[in-house]
């Protein structure tokens, strides 16, 4: 690329960032990546990922992964002269983010009506584990509680097996997606009126939101969906199966795709048995079904099977692995890994952005900050001349000037 | 509720929705629910998942959870009077929405060049599996397929067994709310430039931006993830435990709520044995720290010790199932879950909205809609006359009008 990336999306957009570990960094850097500049604002020992996941040289790959596109201020805002450098970030500000538990944002003296007065054009976004009302609002949530609570486990896992949660923490980041997607819709109803408003969104319920087809069923039915692993409960053949070489997921959704995958086969007189001739009687006679499929697959490898199978028209495709993912050429020519110079760590590898627009692109702007990098820039921006930043450095109020 | 609900974040955004199946009927109800005005495009045999699902009287509740809050007009778009009718709706369209393979948009007429040159003001979005570029774009893509080939279903699943895809359609539903963050980010990037956009998202793409700690572990060692069920890597205790009457999720994150946790059990003084003393010892001594947790758990009920581990602050929750999860105080408090009056069908459920906005909320402003049961309507708010109408009744561009 030549000269600077072109403005993102959201460029002119500036975010206040009080979040701290997972599902609120994930929220601004996708604020990030789509071109708003974020200001991290972080305790003087700084948000506890930067010491967490395997270190190099002191430096999280974790960290790294959900900070990119953000300026970071190290700040005590437990001091008075801290919230009001706070205040000051405010008032140029048009989001506010915050993934404290429900009360913490007013304690810093930053209650809903103290906001709604100070900056009627803020719009603020929480973040947190059950909502802001109700009678567990007050409970500490992590992401296994959440997709514990939400049934997301209950539906996941072998049908003799014991519920299964994602390993991904996927309730922080499903909740950073809402909490972004409500950041922008609040924008746009901004336009309208002026006036921001405060948005929130929750880990059980970002997830629940998901359970989609299987909450429906239990909502018609009554009953709750049975776990069935990686097979499908209405539909046969689907599922992983075995190469010579290694797994393919095959996931044929109706008669018209099983009859391509059976004649890509060159099994196609099987829909003549009674045992196979329809979804129904496949279903039942699963078991030898698979047993039929693996035999084929077994004579080809995979990517044998996998060409022949996309030409026929099939969905299928490896089971891989992330060290497959990451050199998948598909992977790669859609930009999902980024390699990043970063000045004190060298090169660096994260995942890229899984939004593409043809006019405003998301891009990689900067990657993570040091804690505290930007406290001397970011206070002159906002006014505060070198004398009063030397003393709230000497008072210990910002961190980040050594 | 009095009167009509509050306009939405999205108030006065027109949608055309040419989506089916799934991701990108998500992403048309996400804006819907935020307000938008959503127009259905279906065919005159409609959306497949009509049919799919429990049916009560011919009524799928999945359908019903993916397609409230839009109109539904039936059209033969392979018709040119049909496509005319289509580019009548996207004159005073704001957003395109579609989930085709990439290529079949242009093979309507609705190639890139096209929608700029007529329509500069649309947000055009699409929704596929694999990127509308690279080797694989032309592959038919399903959410199993995209589970196994992003490294989603890798990294789950117990260390002894198979990968293991999450139940819920994950990529498709992740893939549908990077849509719907897609399209108001270019409404946000259009009040700057006046001008629409196109924005894409991948099935794929959306879950390998998901894979947040562990691809960054991956990028960090060089070594892919080993799976480990519902115990943490690096952390003892964290899963689920059992209490005399179920399951309990309990996840302390580091050791001040590793203390919290074994003083409430009021086991505090294995702190004390070198087998539990820091985490890396609990991590090699799991199993038997396991079965001294489960031996105490089992003393009392899942309620009471949940009751009384959340008021030590440690984070804790039941396992619960689907019909536990309807009926959670929290997620009832919540409004987790929908109930609506539908004209034929009686009161129906659903689940309910993971965004909460203090001034703009998202509203039910109605249940799904019958096959082309607006078309008439529609057809007259883009000023056909009734002439006209009848004739394309009559020759079968449109349907829903008996």
């Amino acid at each position: 690329m030549n000269g600077l990336p072109a403005p993102g999306a959201l460029d002119g957009i500036r975010v206040v960032d009080l979040t701290r570990i997972l599902a609120g960094p994930f929220c601004t850097q996708l604020l990030g990546d789509l071109g708003a500049e974020v200001i991290k604002v972080e305790g003087l020992d700084g948000d506890p990922v930067r010491g967490q996941g395997t270190l190099k040289d002191e430096f999280s790959g974790y960290f790294a992964q959900f900070n990119r596109n953000k300026r970071s201020i190290a700040l005590n805002t437990r001091e008075p002269r801290g919230r009001d450098v706070l205040h000051r970030l405010l008032v140029r500000a048009d989001v506010l983010v915050e993934n404290f538990r429900p009360g913490v944002l007013a304690k810093l003296g930053l209650d809903d009506e103290t906001l709604a007065r100070r900056y009627p054009q803020l719009v603020v976004c929480s973040i947190n584990g059950f909502g802001s009302t109700g009678p567990y609002s007050d409970r500490p949530a992590f992401d296994f509680i959440a997709q514990a609570m939400s049934g997301f486990m209950a539906v996941n896992g072998p049908p003799d097996g014991e519920p299964m949660r994602a390993a991904p923490p996927i309730s922080d980041l499903v909740a950073g997606l809402y909490g972004a997607l409500g950041v922008c819709a609040a924008l746009q109803a901004r336009t309208r009126s002026g006036r921001g408003q405060r948005v929130e969104t929750a880990m059980t319920n970002g997830l629940i939101s998901l359970l989609g087809y299987l909450s429906a069923e239990y909502f018609t039915t009554g009953r709750a969906p049975e776990r069935t692993g990686n097979h499908h409960p209405i539909v046969s053949p689907y599922g992983p199966f075995r190469a010579a070489d290694g797994e393919i997921a095959i996931a044929p959704s109706n008669d018209t795709f099983v009859r391509r995958l059976l004649e890509a086969l060159e099994l196609g007189h099987i829909l003549k048995d009674p045992r196979f001739a329809d979804n129904a009687a496949r279903v039942k006679n699963r078991v030898e079904l698979t047993g039929i499929l693996n035999l084929r697959l077994g004579e080809a490898d995979a990517d044998t099977w996998i060409r022949r199978l996309n030409a026929a028209g099939v969905p299928c495709g490896r089971v891989q692995g992330l060290d497959e993912v990451f050199n998948d050429p598909q992977v790669l020519a859609q930009e999902m890994v980024l390699t990043a110079e970063h000045g004190e760590h060298g090169p660096i590898r994260m995942t890229g952005f899984p939004l593409k627009f043809s006019a405003t692109p998301a891009a990689l702007h900067r990657t993570c900050p040091e804690l505290g990098e930007d406290t001397g820039a970011l206070l002159r921006e906002h006014g505060f001349d070198d004398a009063v930043i030397d003393a709230l450095h000497r008072d210990g109020i910002v961190g980040g000037l050594d």
